[in-house]
């Protein structure tokens, strides 16, 4: 096993954006319109969860390289009445490329917004019957000489 | 916003499992199951991040309380010819529970797969149009007074 | 140098509340209460960052005793029209008290503030002659063998 | 919320110095200086702590670029009897300042102090009437193309 | 104390490879090799601990800078019945060498190995009388101004 | 593979010291007594490191269980003219041993001790070849009901 040798590379311009879905129950998804969960502001402090995640991204994935961000953008979409879909962009310039850091940054979003809507979500037993996460894609990357 | 006041709770016995599926190239995971992927063994390496990642879950979650670790176990399996699903379960003795340590670990060892066979799976352009991750779920959790 | 030795204390009831005040100008400050600054909601991604600094104050500290922490509230305190008073209360079952980890969370997240509201600060050199940070003091401690 | 995109700056030298001061019991002064704090050497570990605390400045706020620093400077001036001045300066050649590096140095430097000393300064029922931490400032910030 | 001041280096490639051998039970080792040892795979964890150790060095050491990481690559040699030497080399393009992460990948790996086989390697009374690490050097550093 | 279940383990009395020496050329070791080297005073400085690092050791092997760390105590004593010995003592109340805790304090600790004196220990090609690092031991184990 190594990190793969990125050493030769050129540092040019990478941009990676990525996108899960949390699955809700509607008055779920209505108190975070709301800002009316108890833990605080769902969308908020999600947003903070992402930034601080991208930048740990090397220290989750054991082979992946140390890279410096350049930017961090973080969108929601309400899709119907019971999903919530988090979308992150992340850029760099660097010797590889970002989509790890953006999917690392989605997957700890995701799971921020189910910790702090847990209450809501419970069934009388302590069960999640109704949430789940799905759909983490890589949206598209970008690998340019200019940014 | 607040960290939710466990103070008064007693600690007991805790245990969460959670799962997750990635869907991978039926070739990729071929190499999975060899063990020829380049990078290394993608089975090991990904039960290292795992059992890392659980242990970190209260620094990647603002609101999640940091909690003892008692055990943890991953297991994976190999859903027809293009999806590994990976289970955690993880134990403690603690005021709260453990399903975001359990999911935690999920998400990041996903992560890991993805992150280790990106070789493979990209397209002629770089993008993944065959990789995703998905249901991502708490299959149980449980409380009782005794372990 | 060493560690105080803890381990024959028992583990009681302990609180502790630190306070902090940032001086800002009152544009800035105004900025905040309306929830326009361009890097996002000052107020709720401050109590992200104070969350996760009272987690990392034995990280931080390097004599200081890694605790569990059941509690962490976080208050704002508009004080005149340039001032804001950060007040972090922190709680835990535990053999030391936690006023350190009160005292990270006011720090990291006054310094969270300045981060945020930098562009509005600076003067035309990028200095920043009215921006500091001031009082951090720790309002009290309690320990006792309630909760 | 996003991280401010910095993609198309050009990394160029940056440097900033910040300073804080905390106060203490002139006996306690006394001790730092004459080296007989029990806990330790006050200035030495207070010096490892704010070097590593810099290079975490991007772990604790949410929205600060990952930089590289290429060097920190650390120095105490002993003000009157019963006061501490810290001193950061830290350089990097990067696409933004480093202004929010020095003062995560000075902030939890200082916190340090209180931290060995904290035996000494509290009173009998536990609490710390005079202890305080004050006038933490970006004394100067240095932005040139040539270090 | 201070870190030393890099900023005006020049970013040139930079390779250390590092080395240290651990002493372990003939039946340990034998287990290693079946890869029987009940923890999992020992060879392949510790691939991922020193992979993650080698970036986490600038956190160890206070005076150590942060760079990047282009490669890391990882070998395990057998010597005789009863030790394992463990070898790392890292690269970059960086303003100072990197001996120190190589050195921390190597100490962390063979701590890895020494935690998988604990229970192999204990005596009745719970002490390791047959079990130590050894011979940790800087095996060879390169500079030079082509990768 | 999986973290050992030590949920049904009783919390008892655990200390452990550990100990490894580093090999530095006799200048070098002068210079330390004196607290003459540069960088700043070595002793001081490797005990923070060690401190800070006995609190990392779960993050850093895989396996390890994160453990409440009560008391670390760290020695230096100098072997002839061209040696020190680093001495590490950790206790704990725990479900398990800190053999781990006490062994990642010795290795960062010399680790940091090198990194301090690097300058002084190279030769003319910038090689190390009077510098290593040797006997690193569990000097002892105990576990009891009383601390």
């Amino acid at each position: 096993m190594s990190m793969v040798d990125i050493t030769a590379k050129k540092a040019v311009y990478r941009e990676a954006v990525a996108e899960g879905v949390i699955r809700l129950r509607p008055e779920t998804i209505q108190r975070i319109r709301d800002r009316s969960v108890e833990k605080g502001d769902v969308i908020e402090v999600t947003k903070a969860a992402v930034a601080l995640a991208v930048k740990k991204t090397s220290e989750l994935l054991p082979l992946c390289h140390p890279i410096p961000i350049t930017h961090v953008d973080i969108g929601f979409e309400f899709l119907g009445e019971d999903r919530i879909k988090l979308v992150v962009r992340v850029k760099t310039i660097a010797q590889t490329g970002v989509e790890m850091e953006a999917l690392t940054g989605v997957v700890v979003g995701l799971l921020n917004i189910w910790d702090m809507v847990k209450k809501y979500e419970k069934d009388e037993s302590g069960q999640y019957p109704e949430t789940w996460i799905e759909n983490i894609r890589v949206v598209s990357k970008v690998k340019s000489l200019h940014a």
